[in-house]
């Protein structure tokens, strides 16, 4: 109580001092028109407009205006020449606040990785300003590389749903449930006794959405799984789990429930439109099949699982053609180890010709599908993101392709996946709101959050130090006995 | 005649309007002092100076300082407070000017891929300007991505060589064979009769360091390889050959020689040190004996490979285990789509750990080390560049890490590979030179190498859509008859 009260304070101080900045002081009065660049809409038809206009009315997408028609008077206007005009990209797993222990350790198995490092600092550091602040430095980020949305799984969920408010990115993010106790709540019942106020309070919020998170199987009890879904249910709100990251899980899980893990989630009803399964690279045909006819997506995560050894890929060519919705994510900053959903299409599209041996495998338009309206299926939020339909909310990003290694320009989809990154973004819209103008972010402080970021970045270090210090006294104690 | 007459006049108004500026305008007339970095020094103990200095004097580094240690008056200083400063990244191959032919067609079979879209184009528009501009072009990405040194192997030497002398890149680069008539020569033979007058030329120069290249055993005879190969060893100069891409060049290779690649190499004496295999991926264990045996390298080029569907990644852990030098490689940026080595470290690392499903395979310092000290080895220049010790060039790059991306820091060599990239390098200094400064390049005038590249991009999509136009005039000719 007493920590959320100084915290409140600390928050108020920052606005009141203009490190964090109301929410208005970005956004135009009037209108706004995108003119004058490539508009990738992502339509069912794959249309490009080229030299056309995006016109924004409050947080929605208006119209689309051809080169020649007439644009409204009194719009502001963000001149797009030598730009690519997308729908922002939609990042669909991850665990931001991770991002202050990005490089911490590397290059070992995911066990020594968490036991040793990631386990003992969180332990230690874990609490709402760790949150808030890790937070707020990935979506700063991430944001500037041009993802406008991201499905979260972390602790401290006001904490962290505030940190992507004061940012001005689109969360889907909420309570989370494991089975063992965390530095937020002692139990999955627990994290779920006060999980429905979260949901509540932000059922209209213009970008946090409301979701629930149930870790994996191998870690909670089904009974805690199933209801954490139902709370997800409740509120027709996106419900994440990781599955089948490692094939030990679907091992573990017929042990616990006598299924395999996709068979367990369809068993309590868990499979349905909306239900985010992250990595999903152990997949039988008749998990894949299953997973089609229930309507929830895949969260693929390549460049995490690469780098933790994961031998396989997730079945992402058969589960698209399988009808499967299926978008990217990052993973957490610590497993990946950025934040850049253009270098993770770019290793989608590789990492699947590679496994498959087939270099038409995942083609660059599908994959810039998968960042964009993949995800947003995915999150069940197609309605409302990820194309430039006229009709959906106003998350646009702009795509500078004039430096040397991106012209000449063929075709747009190969220089989006396979050539532009994440420094090119030069403005970003969420919400109708200008975020980043010139590749600088208009809605924090940027110094302050890395600021904080190193702070917490020297605690981490004590710690570490800390522990192996701790390590070498047992070890001495031990080698005296 | 006229062509390359006509192009010394365009060269020469370049350097008077101001276009292509002379070397020496952004050289320091003293020393110069990169003061107040992490020094990446990349000696055999993998030492870091916290805080340190590098002193160049001329074109060499002189000396490293500690933070304390007094610095000599008189030096132009360079500020590298929040930067990592390390060695200039070393790419083993590419094919630089194919920057002119990036994105033009990409997610399909190699064989569909060069001979409806990259061959055509080639044969149509591959003239020395095209090959000046399009490698320019390619230096100012490399340059302002951290690359330093270029192995390069295309047509048109001595535009490409003045293309690199020019942007103030080092290059390796100079004759090339291959068993067909190519823009530049009828023949192998042609080639070759007047190769010695480049090697000789360059003999002494301060940034061209002159190469042969023989394009493959399935392209090219044997006895021109032998004679492109004697030529190089003439000259004590590296020698460049693609080598086992695929598994079909050995069955190819033993048709022809009764031998698989490596063995017909080694049979005429092709394999020593300053050799530069491209690519290496199917090699046997007694391939890897008889390279390691030989001094030999291997450029390991994996997202070319993962892109083109290449099944495999070359055995980089089990060459490195042999103690041969291996380094890293984009190839051409129409394969890969970038020249952003920090990319391919990146790829490089996760690619070795996905294949051997072994998260500890290629740590972060070791896949460094292949792209710095490793990619110097493989092209027997590791006395001159690949390190930040005395004596050596002066080639040194400051990466910028005061980014949320790359904050806080734990480990360099984590954030050097996972997660800086090309964009966060802010100065690059080749044999002693400031090439790159605040991210703008100095040597060359980037608006007008862009437009050129422009110009070409235009002639290409019309000669691409003639050939088109032509093929489906063929087609209804075929359908009438």
């Amino acid at each position: 109580m007493y920590e959320d009260f100084r915290y409140t304070l600390v928050l108020a101080a920052l606005v009141l001092t203009g490190c964090v900045r109301p929410q208005e002081s970005s956004s135009p009065d009037g209108p706004l028109i995108i003119d004058g660049g490539t508009v990738v809409i992502m339509d069912e038809a794959g249309t490009i407009l080229e030299g056309g206009a995006v016109l924004v009315e409050s947080d929605r997408i208006a119209a689309l205006l051809e080169p020649g028609a007439p644009r409204p008077d009194g719009a502001t206007v963000i001149d797009a020449t030598g730009h690519v005009v997308i729908p922002g990209l939609v990042n669909t797993h991850g665990h931001a606040a991770m991002s202050l222990l990005r490089g911490l350790a590397d290059d070992m198995p995911l066990l020594t990785w968490l036991n040793d490092h990631i386990f003992p600092a969180e332990a230690a550091l874990v609490a709402p300003d760790f949150v808030y602040w890790g937070t707020l430095l990935s979506s700063v980020e991430m944001l500037k590389g041009g993802t406008t949305t991201f499905a979260d799984m972390y602790y401290f969920r006001d904490d962290m749903a505030q940190a992507t408010v004061d940012a001005g990115i689109r969360a889907v993010t909420g309570p989370h449930v494991i089975g063992f106790p965390t530095p937020d709540y002692a139990s999955p019942e627990e994290s779920l006794a006060d999980a429905a106020e979260f949901m509540e309070r932000y059922q209209d919020h213009p970008t946090v959405v409301p979701a629930v998170a149930a870790h994996a199987l191998y870690t909670t009890p089904l009974h805690a799984v199933e209801a954490a879904f139902r709370l997800a249910e409740r509120y027709d709100a996106p419900f994440q789990i990781h599955a089948v990251e490692d094939p030990s899980e679907n091992v573990t899980a017929r042990e616990l429930t006598g299924m395999g893990v996709i068979e367990a989630l369809d068993s309590i009803g868990a499979l349905r439109p909306g239900t985010v399964l992250a990595h999903s690279i152990y997949l039988s045909d008749e998990d894949i099949e299953r997973i089609a006819a229930s309507g929830a997506g895949i969260a693929h995560n390549p460049q995490s699982n690469m780098k933790l050894g994961v031998a396989r890929a997730a079945p992402v060519a058969a589960a698209l053609a399988a009808g499967i919705p299926v978008g990217l994510g990052t993973d957490g900053p610590a497993s990946n180890n950025d934040l850049d959903m253009f270098d993770e299409m770019d290793a989608a599209a590789k990492v699947q010709k590679f496994m498959l041996g087939d270099p038409a495998a995942l083609p660059a338009e599908t994959v810039f599908r998968l960042a964009t309206m993949g995800g947003a299926r995915v999150l069940n939020l197609h309605h409302e993101i990820g194309s430039l339909e006229p009709g959906k909310r106003a998350d646009i990003v702009l795509v500078d392709v004039r430096r040397p290694g991106l012209t000449p320009l063929y075709r747009v989809y190969s220089h989006l996946v396979y050539a532009a990154r994440g420094s090119d973004v030069s403005t970003v819209i969420v919400n109708g709101r200008v975020v980043v103008r010139d590749r600088e972010i208009l809605t924090v402080d940027q110094d302050e959050v890395m600021e904080r970021a190193r702070g917490f970045g020297d605690r981490v270090r004590e710690v570490m130090e800390d522990i192996a210090a701790a390590r070498t006294a047992d070890g001495t104690q031990a080698e005296r006995q």
